[in-house]
């Protein structure tokens, strides 16, 4: 692409770096930033950055925060000793949308991935260890992805935590709702045989 | 969407103004900024605010300029003696990029569009014709968008122009290159019909 103004240039060229924007993509979001008023650039640019210098991360359960702790630790609401271990704060936006779970996080910050050199030092396992030693924590409920990667994390932390008065459970494996029989992958066909439910499970969620 | 932080919830409200990004790709794209270093948010941010305050338009073409006259005006390898009209610097790319024009442009800003409240005052049709009036030109070329409204607007602009001396041309409206003749639109193709050429010219173009 040939431009005609090195400023242009630069700014598409920044805005290509973010994921999924392509040259083309960044040209067009640029010029649409170009006609709109002069306050939409400042607002726009300073939201990002103050985003980036101010936003803190809850001390103790690692999600955003603008203060020390976050929201959800600090709420009077919550229960304190339920811990949901999950990988990313997009987690616990997704798992605060269903208004089902009312106790506490704890961000890992992703999972275990020793060929992308994220080992156990890269994530948030030893804070956690250390809030179920010192806080009276009753439950941990691993809410990590259903994938070889999330299950090798839960296991590696169920490992590390040899306490014998907290019950670890993870979220349910099976067939989705709204989704095709047909089309479910065998493992999880096979594994929703084995953890077949009685039928009053359904009956009741669904009344 | 909740949010835990209200930096962040604003910063997703401000990318999720632009177009074809949605909240949750504005989240993505944001969880990716803070990622980077802080030179990353500070780069993107700058170069976001430097464009908008230090951009300036060529007060001849129109098109994005660091300077009081962009590149191509002030080139001297240019003939100054045609102009190409287009619509948006979007434009002046495309055709900068096939290499085959050597003439000067004229950025119109749009196309008449009555129903978008766009009339001959919003476009820089008033320089075009000053332009025209005052400089030598021999050749006015419209590359408009062959839609109603584009050819709306190189009427109008014709009409306008009312000088003998000067050769109005538009581009040549055919089947695409590439393009399955059976899927073509029947407007198209008729008037590739009526518009046919000397068979020598497609022998000439491809040899």
């Amino acid at each position: 692409m040939q431009f005609s103004s090195s400023l242009l240039e630069n700014a598409v060229s920044e805005f290509a770096k973010l994921p999924g924007i392509g040259k083309k993509t960044a040209l067009r979001l640029i010029l649409y930033i170009l006609k709109q008023d002069a306050s939409f650039t400042a607002n726009f640019s300073n939201a990002i950055m103050k985003l980036r210098n101010e936003l803190l991360f809850c001390t103790k359960c690692h999600n955003v925060s603008d203060d020390k702790n976050c929201k959800i630790c600090n709420s009077d609401f919550r229960k304190k000793n339920q811990i949901c271990v999950v990988e990313n704060i997009r987690d616990v936006m997704a798992i605060e949308h269903t208004q089902q779970y009312n106790g506490t996080y704890h961000v890992l910050g992703g999972v275990l991935s020793p060929l992308d050199g994220i080992g156990p030092e890269q994530l948030n396992i030893q804070s956690l260890i250390k809030r179920i030693e010192t806080d009276e924590i009753d439950e941990m409920i691993m809410a990590l992805s259903p994938t070889i990667e999330g299950d090798t994390t839960s296991y590696y932390i169920a490992k590390k935590i040899n306490a014998q008065n907290i019950k670890i459970t993870t979220l349910s494996r099976g067939v989705a709702f709204g989704g095709e029989l047909e089309y479910t992958d065998e493992i999880t066909l096979a594994r929703a045989f084995t953890n077949r439910l009685p039928f009053e499970n359904l009956v009741n969620e669904t009344m």
